[in-house]
């Protein structure tokens, strides 16, 4: 059934996941596509036609069990299992994802930080020691681990992510700004910091334009 | 000219703003849309589709002019001129933020940092003295600011960014897990870390399940 949901309702599940997590903290049990409709700003049609794809999740007059409905997409997203991370690059960045407890809620367990500079070696961030990359194939080859976080800067970030891929890792979130150059199957999840900041000014300086008659 | 630019197309500059910028770096002086669509992985018609929208950039036998390309898609996306921004949230990725040089290689200097918690008063990150959010008022009656990057956990956010708006804030870079309720003129970019990451994880989970049989 998974294999029919289209990428445009993949790309909202997390949304509604976090609403729906939001209405459980709320203690709200059911609730209708009307309802939901106004907090999440969506039309009411869209979510019937969104969440229709689970199947009978929702009933006429009664609304969505909301816990039910969590679990569910939650499950999809693969919430349900632990995923196993290491962290790649313990700067700044690196540093502020360890220490982000979000994640290991929801089942991404963070379970090595690796670092090329030999000056954080040893150092400790919520609990896990800073290792040195040499330390890596060997840790991947006793360790499980799902997903590496690269936040490696620009410059070494792609011979890095050869040897992570080399070792076994098939999925990567990728903080450091260049398009990584890895085989079709590794799954690559790009955050570009530098480039949601210039969408951010391209539209400040539209607005100015708008609101200024300076053409 | 400018208004004519479509969505799909602005969302596309700032990744051939990175590219340009690296062949500047590699002293490439011009470039045919052949060669840039190589490594960029997009098609060559693409290319010259996007870049005529500027106008006579390119030249048959020629090339692309790669320096006045990056400068003037800087400017398109308004990197030409300084953003002030202050950070509101001095946590671990507030002062990540923070400690981001390559923002101010752009235009956007840093010239504030707050935060609620008191414990931060007065601490220093790269130079900039973390102040409480009550004196947030009077620093934007004296400091031009564009751009507010808010950082604050989900359950602080909200208030803090109502007090942004009510105090001239017209664009808003926000970390915080949640959508802002601003008025619509005000300019919201919201990055979600946690919703890439779970489609990260839903991806890898049909990865699995294409190679493990199940279903």
């Amino acid at each position: 059934m998974d294999k029919e949901i289209s990428k445009a309702v993949i790309n909202r599940l997390p949304r509604y996941y976090r609403y729906l997590g939001e209405l459980m903290e709320n203690k709200v049990e059911r609730i209708s596509s009307g309802d939901l409709s106004k907090i999440m700003r969506v039309t009411a049609s869209q979510i019937r036609q969104d969440l229709n794809h689970f199947g009978g999740f929702g009933q006429q007059g009664y609304g969505y069990n909301v816990a039910y409905l969590y679990t569910e997409i939650g499950r999809i997203l693969g919430l349900d299992v632990v995923h196993p991370m290491i962290i790649v690059g313990a700067g700044n960045l690196g540093q502020a994802l360890a220490n982000y407890g979000d994640f290991e809620k929801r089942g991404f367990k963070l379970v090595g930080i690796f670092d090329v500079n030999p000056v954080l070696a040893g150092i400790t961030v919520r609990g896990i020691e800073i290792r040195m990359v040499q330390d890596l194939p060997d840790f991947l080859k006793s360790s499980p681990v799902d997903i590496a976080i690269l936040t490696l800067p620009k410059n070494k970030a792609a011979q890095m992510a050869d040897l992570l891929v080399e070792n076994g890792i098939k999925a990567i979130w990728n903080f450091a700004h260049l398009d990584l150059d890895t085989p079709e199957y590794v799954i690559v999840e790009n955050v570009h910091l530098s480039e949601s900041l210039m969408t951010l000014s391209y539209k400040l300086g539209e607005y100015k334009k708008s609101h200024c008659g300076d053409e």
